[in-house]
């Protein structure tokens, strides 16, 4: 099937809004936990969260200024702190719920029947249930003119990862944690590893990695 | 495991890359089709492939200008063109070699065996093995400071999918396409649907959609 610009424009929204947001690939499933200087809590589901670089280690997320999301912007830029936690299958329901839209007051944990942790004076709550927690601080806000979304960009300071998923070479086997992955806006999916590869090299053959 | 801003800033470098590449979550696995003006064609596989909006239907990717992506930079600023390929399990080992540094006049397609496609007068080439496939249209280019890495952004103008895997609502099944995703560096992994949530509301119970 070949779609072009104007077919995409014509489109039903919500049928574009399907289709857009499959054809990027699998994405990164996290909740971002946050607090406000009132002490609300707020958890939310997102699917735009990638890595920008490693040293230092900052990770970036696509913030929509008009929906739910906006509590989740506003927790980061007044108090600094957010917490991301991975997803696996005993609670992905709950992640999914957590993008209802809640009013301020009422927080995502005790909606959703999930946990807030604590952790090490952090400010920002964590996920009790989930097995990858990172606490991160904001760095930067970039406001995409092209579309009105924002991008944030925050500095990974903390990441607590059960011992038996990291390997000897620095590598964490999210497979083994449970982690899932999200197509689309509502599709999630387990995964089955294939393999690892070798550092690429010119003419010289890939090996896999045991 | 707690690990610590401190521990981050003292591991080894490529201890902390593989680690903190496999914090965020599972990826985009995507290959990056670009030609110069002297046609020259380009071939490199990216993780940082994410959704900023539907309408428009927009894309953006990190770059890193001090490595072979400079290749990928420069032909997209120069030309306005570049393609996004899926990557399946035939084909995810040349995908990987598509990251070696290769020298500017010698193409990925040919150093890999992948073949290029040009399709509907597009300037940028498409793989003719991916299932998936997507024309974009350069659109603006952010310089991320906090650590010299670029955000580029794409209108997506055209896409190729096989038929049988779009759905009545939109919603593109990317696994019956074979579509893969990575998570580290260099781990390649199929998925596995566990379920379609539908869309959430406060105090109304998830349905599976079938």
């Amino acid at each position: 099937m070949h779609i072009t610009d104007d077919n995409i424009q014509q489109m039903d929204q919500r049928y574009r809004a399907q289709l857009i947001n499959s054809l990027g690939g699998f994405k990164s499933l996290v909740m971002l936990g946050t607090q406000n200087l009132q002490g609300d809590t707020n958890l939310a589901v997102f699917s735009s969260f990638f890595h920008i670089g490693a040293s230092p280690a900052l990770c970036g997320v696509i913030v929509r200024p008009d929906n739910g999301e906006r509590h989740t912007l506003n927790n980061i830029i007044a108090t600094g702190s957010y917490t991301i936690n991975h997803v696996h299958e005993a609670i992905y329901q709950q992640a999914h719920q957590t993008s209802a839209s809640y009013p301020a007051e009422r927080s995502e944990f005790s909606a959703t029947g999930l946990t807030e942790e604590w952790l090490n004076g952090f400010f920002a709550p964590f996920v009790r249930e989930s097995r990858v927690k990172l606490a991160l601080q904001f760095a930067e806000r970039v406001d995409l003119q092209i579309n009105g979304t924002i991008l944030l960009i925050g500095k990974i300071v903390e990441a607590y990862v059960p011992d038996e998923v990291i390997n000897p070479d620095g590598f964490i086997d999210l497979e083994a944690a449970g982690t899932m992955t999200l197509s689309g806006l509502d599709s999630y999916h387990h995964t089955q590893k294939i393999a690892r590869l070798s550092y690429a090299k010119p003419d010289q053959p890939l090996k896999i990695i045991p």
